[in-house]
């Protein structure tokens, strides 16, 4: 380790403050919000039990060679309730999301596998839908779903149907993964409408809106904006759990410098707006399914919204802020009213099982 | 394809009859049971949606190249009760199988994901023994944990905890893929002690006995098989759910030849043989997670017996049958009494949620 890497890691160190301790004695549902809470059980179970290298980066993607092949692999599983809403259901979300873990490592996905946890009961018809939705996106994002497996457990002990998806890729253009002060944000397009409608499609609020999930395969849209910035992508996350403010902290907290953001630039839907200020949520904390958080070079940041313009799932893209010195491994928003907060990461669980 | 290929199709059609028709309109257990249930809803719903060639070798791996890397990529959910159990617990169960379904591949484990559902109140301590008791098993195996997932679902909605994980290894020495008469079949140990094991852990028998589940990874023992069997190893799977006689079964249909096991020869351990003569289920249905079924060349069956035996976890291995021309499709037993009987795959579940 060189002296510069030593004080990267003491900044990161301080930035995150003190090693997360898990206090709770059982699971709770904010340990899946993909916020503070699960950021403390993996660290405190899951990196403390399995840790090394790969596992320890916390990227959305492992990435190791394997006889001179450059690969990527990642897993997700999606519990989404309810398992259809208007845009996607539980299938291709199962699909896209590996898909962009991927891509956001800058791979082009090759294969998929998927394993199915059904409930005794479930609907062989809803099966097949979802079977075909996923069949649907792998075509879309040109992957193969190649390894498969299926259990089946007793009434009462699932929620019809969960399912895991893991990924192989091949890395073409990994990002740099060092953010320099300076350094553009930006998002690829409108924040936080997959988990709108989620929360619309349960039925809890009372509110009618043309709104769909933002559900999609982001590989072809990342790998022209990877061609056009020519190295200067520096880090690229997909905002899914805990939205694009809690993406913003890891990208700080891991560079142990400060983002910031201005809220005039992000772009959210209307009806999003309106269903998150009935909520008192903020768009920022809200799952997207869809959407990337991209960090580029200064330099690149014109050529970076061209290439994201240019594709069909990028016309909403936008330049939402930048990357500078201080105060280390913060989120700061600047507000429409010329003042200044700090985002923090998410804390509890606004919104269980979006995806 | 060549005349004699389609010969062989016709006769794998002609041996598993015409294509599988889902009847029911939900799914039930038997459906996880690793049986025919199983298989139907495969073909009816997985590979009619998924359908590609890799996908529909129904190997225990899906095997591709990478940029000239010869790849092999698996998955496997865990839904194992009780998640406790003599010899082991879900946490090895779920790295060792993965690590298997590599192996009979001939591949080397290289990297799992896992991914979590944890139900909501899931106590803290059981998911750190069970993550202590995957660090064991991937240590044991010679593989690392690099990409994880959490996902918790309300009380109610899961059984403490399901884990998925998914598997990358590099293939070194894989099975030729063709029977031919003559061949020998091996198991590497005694059959269905895991299977018991849980039978017994979940004390719906009452039955006291000394028995704990075979779970172990296999990749050693199976590497050191093709090493001395040097070309001649036709095929391997391991026996997990459905059993010995459900891989017999399935090999003799892809081949469209009979296998033929001498029951006296197949180890069993007493306990084993009281536990299911008391529950009228044959061992050859119960399922094991340790154990390999391996199919070789005949001149290969004695060095294919030595280095099993040679190996910690193969001192049990025994030569159980052989394959031969008819009829095609079909496994029989030669029981102990001189006679014959027809051994089809596993219909129904008598034992669910066994791994």
């Amino acid at each position: 380790m060189t002296i510069r890497e030593e004080q990267v890691l003491d900044r990161i160190a301080r930035a995150r403050g003190r090693r997360a301790r898990l206090r709770e004695d059982a699971v709770t549902l904010a340990h899946g919000s993909g916020g503070k809470a699960t950021r403390t059980l993996v660290d405190a179970v899951f990196r403390e039990a399995f840790g090394n290298p790969l596992l320890d980066r916390l990227d959305d993607s492992a990435r190791f060679a394997v006889n001179g092949a450059d690969l990527a692999f990642t897993t997700d599983s999606y519990v989404v309730s309810p398992l259809f809403f208007p845009g996607g259901d539980i299938g291709d979300l199962a699909v896209n999301g590996t898909v962009n873990d991927l891509a956001v490592a800058g791979a082009t996905p090759l294969h998929l596998s998927a394993g199915f946890i059904l409930e005794e009961g479930f609907p062989v018809a809803s099966l097949r839908r979802i079977t075909a939705s996923m069949s649907a996106a792998a075509e879309a994002a040109g992957v193969d779903i190649v390894a498969g497996d299926t259990k089946v457990v007793e009434r009462g002990k699932a929620d019809g149907c969960y399912i895991n998806t893991a990924g192989v890729g091949v890395v073409h253009s990994p990002p740099t993964g060092e953010l320099s002060p300076g350094d553009a944000v930006l998002v690829t397009g409108p924040i936080g409408e997959h988990g709108v409608t989620i929360m619309l499609a349960r039925g809890d609020l009372d509110i009618e809106a043309d709104l769909a999930s933002d559900t999609a395969p982001l590989n072809c849209l990342l790998a022209d904006l990877a061609a056009r910035c020519r190295g200067g992508v520096r880090r690229m996350r997909d905002a899914t759990r805990g939205g694009v403010a809690t993406v913003l902290n890891e990208l700080a907290a891991d560079a142990g410098l400060a983002v910031v953001v201005d809220e005039d630039a992000i772009p959210v839907h209307p009806a999003v707006r309106g269903a998150c200020e009935l909520l008192g949520i903020d768009p920022l904390y809200v799952a997207c399914e869809g959407r990337a958080v991209v960090v580029v070079a200064p330099e690149r940041a014109d050529a970076a919204l061209e290439a994201l313009h240019a594709h069909p799932l990028g016309t909403g893209a936008a330049v939402i802020g930048h990357v500078r010195d201080d105060p280390p491994g913060t989120v700061l928003l600047k507000t429409a009213f010329g003042g200044t907060r700090i985002i923090d990461v998410l804390v509890g669980d606004p919104l269980p099982r979006i995806c």
